[in-house]
């Protein structure tokens, strides 16, 4: 099956918006067997929209259009479609008490003009929206009515706000597929799954691959097909990919790669995602290992001026392990609030593992929580020398015992203080996950 | 002019990546008065790119390309428009040296097929690329060479990187202005100008222009043009934009405007930008305010955890500002480390006026800096009440003579956790950016 996807709206051509819908569709198609060949944008026209339908409807089977879905004059995707078929348009019902429902629950009196979002041509199923007052419409248009045809024309519309077109997409794919199945297609579907691994680059990665024939033979493997890729914020990616009739039996394929892969390199893995750019949030996986381990935590940052505490505490219910944590910028602070040594300050300099240390021991003595963590490095862009350059960080902790370390940490600076920020704080919370999940359950031996 | 732009990559039509070149383009090009009504992608094959180009041409008179311009047997743009066009590809010499010069400072030896990517079809111009290895082209093609034409067929050609696409194009402004010119149409530009407000709504915004006549007027004018829009973070955006025959005539037309409104709004004014979505940098600003005053600051939070302190941190050489910042986030730590009143905390509750203030006047004691600042409040999803509903927080401030205040503020906590921390630094941020305003600069009165 060929399909085009065509975005109305003159929002589009006149640059305010950026079409993500037309690359986001384009995946789902492509994941349940569906070649994508076009995408088109138009305006709020009538005849040019009517040109647009004329065209894709000349090299493509189903049409997704996306815009144009609003209660204004200038909406126009449904009228024209109706029009361009010939065919009279109906109120549903059911869209009708949708959007009534939606009014009253805001306590707003319905625009009249709100129920012509229910119009649908005479024969199409409506796509419902959760979401909102435009619901889209599934429509399979017989081969019959057409000159050059041996199977059904399909059109699908959405809105053009991309949340709404998400949790819509699931219900146009069932028609999509039975669909399918009616023109005598083989049904498949290509489900994926990216493994997060933080702390290892994709070259050492690739090398525990290389070195365990098990895991070499998956890289070679076509189905499920295995591949890495450098994700965002220092994170590695492992995308596994199954091919397979239902999402079912392609997650069978999935599952025991995913096994194989975490046997190897499970110290490093910090998560699952659908995206290949997506991050793993690692505030809330510390956060749940601290809450399941009864464990508080206080952070004493320097260059980091703030970051790690505000990421520990981006997680509902955080005051659960967080107290006090502190940002001693200067060397005076550190000596003085956190009780780092002043010899080793002038010895070693605040960027150093022995300050890092003491930053550990100093905060979980303060705050009395029972693990330290800490941060002193170089953001940048200026203050890093031959010895210490900028994207250095050490990073202290001070356990349970009152044990501690510190780690040094070189990260690449190359896209400015903010990303380097960013990565000092992924490096910290590892290196927390990493003490968290090796002290493991209270209670588990 | 009509114009459309063409996406060509396989890539896009997989949904591997979002085309963000159409809409910027679409951007550009609406500001030099030339209308786009399509926008079409079509993937990496010559007959497809053909028909493109085909029913584009019956469309518009202006043709730009992004992508397929690569050294591979994949990147098709130019040969499929030398082959249209059926016009030899000829080698430019300043394309083969610069490709040539960017492999050498690479140290990299230059793959033979790279010479591909100097081709262009003879009678076009190099359209140079000073960041890569893909010159574009600019083309005019006569209207001789049509059947149906009376003017020019204009084609340019970028690579499908944006950061090339945006240093390339005011070479193809140039080329398209002066075509504008030789098609007898009046130059003409369109400059915009988005002024930025924070702490103040929308309506009120504009009830202070409907009360005052200068500035209704202005809402009324066509040239310049002067809409509010609602922009993110809690900013309220104006936009300015005036048509002229040149950018510096069009500026002449904003820049009285821009005075006009900040005469009546001048004390929400953060800053100017150039997109309706973009936000002013308030830390970038309030670190300014505090260099040239030379005075620190320092940060006691709790709900914020740290978010304030980082954004503080994130502008560069922040040190200068910065020695100590804390996140008091228990009660307990209020009182010992801030010197918050037990009585108070018990009496009123952590998120009130009273320990706000206390808050901001203990962390200037405890730091010793200039100015102390605080903030108190719900992030939610969880915590919130009748009386205080989450969303809301107090900011307190201690100023340089020890002088102190606090100040409730209530914001939307609609967009979760995360949007609630955002918005309530940005209303810290824009507290203490008022206190240094009114504070004004040493030695001037």
């Amino acid at each position: 099956m060929k399909a085009e996807i065509i975005a109305v709206g003159t929002e589009l051509l006149l640059g305010d918006v950026v079409n993500s819908n037309a690359a986001w569709l384009s995946k789902e198609l492509a994941a349940i067997g569906v070649d994508v060949y076009h995408h088109s944008t138009v305006g709020d026209n009538p005849a040019r929209i009517q040109a647009v339908i004329d065209q894709a409807l000349q090299r493509a089977d189903l049409l997704l259009f996306t815009g144009g879905l609003g209660p204004t004059d200038d909406d126009l995707t449904i009228e024209t479609l109706a029009d361009y078929f010939k065919t009279p348009l109906i109120s549903d019902p059911a869209s009708v008490s949708t959007i009534r429902k939606i009014f009253e629950a805001r306590k707003i009196q319905m625009p009249e003009r709100n129920l012509k979002q229910a119009l649908k041509p005479e024969g199409a199923e409506t796509l419902h929206n959760p979401l909102g007052t435009a619901p889209g419409i599934l429509w399979a248009i017989p081969p019959e009515q057409f000159s050059n045809r041996t199977t059904s024309a399909l059109i699908a519309t959405f809105p053009g706000v991309p949340k709404e077109l998400y949790v819509m997409w699931p219900q146009a794919r069932d028609f999509i597929q039975r669909e399918q199945q009616n023109a005598g297609e083989t049904p498949s579907v290509i489900e994926t799954l990216f493994l997060t691994f933080f702390g290892i680059g994709e070259s050492s990665l690739i090398e525990i691959f290389e070195k365990n024939p098990p895991l070499q033979a998956l890289l070679e493997s076509a189905n499920p097909s295995v591949a890495p890729y450098v994700g965002k914020s220092g994170e590695v990616k492992i995308r596994i990919a199954a091919k397979a009739a239902t999402a079912e039996k392609a997650q069978t394929l999935i599952q025991p790669v995913k096994a194989l892969i975490l046997e190897y390199c499970g110290e490093y893995y910090i998560g699952d995602g659908s995206k290949k750019d997506g991050t793993v949030a690692l505030d809330a996986l510390v956060a749940q290992l601290l809450i399941d381990r009864g464990l508080s935590v206080s952070v004493a940052e320097s260059c980091t001026g703030g970051l790690v505490s505000s990421r520990l505490t981006d997680v509902p219910g955080s005051s659960a392990y967080t107290m006090l944590n502190v940002v001693t910028y200067s060397n005076i602070q550190k000596h003085k609030l956190l009780g780092v040594s002043q010899t080793d300050l002038d010895r070693y300099g605040a960027v150093s593992e022995a300050v890092a240390k003491q930053m550990a021991e100093g905060v979980k003595r303060l705050s009395g929580c029972d693990v330290g963590l800490s941060l002193t490095g170089i953001a940048g862009p200026e203050g890093g020398n031959e010895h210490k350059p900028v994207g250095i960080v050490y990073i202290g902790l001070c356990g349970i015992n009152g044990e501690s370390f510190a780690k040094e940490i070189r990260v690449n600076p190359r896209h400015g203080r903010a990303d380097v920020k960013l990565l000092f704080s992924q490096h910290a919370l590892n290196i927390l996950r990493r003490y968290l999940q090796q002290l493991g359950l209270p209670g588990v031996t």
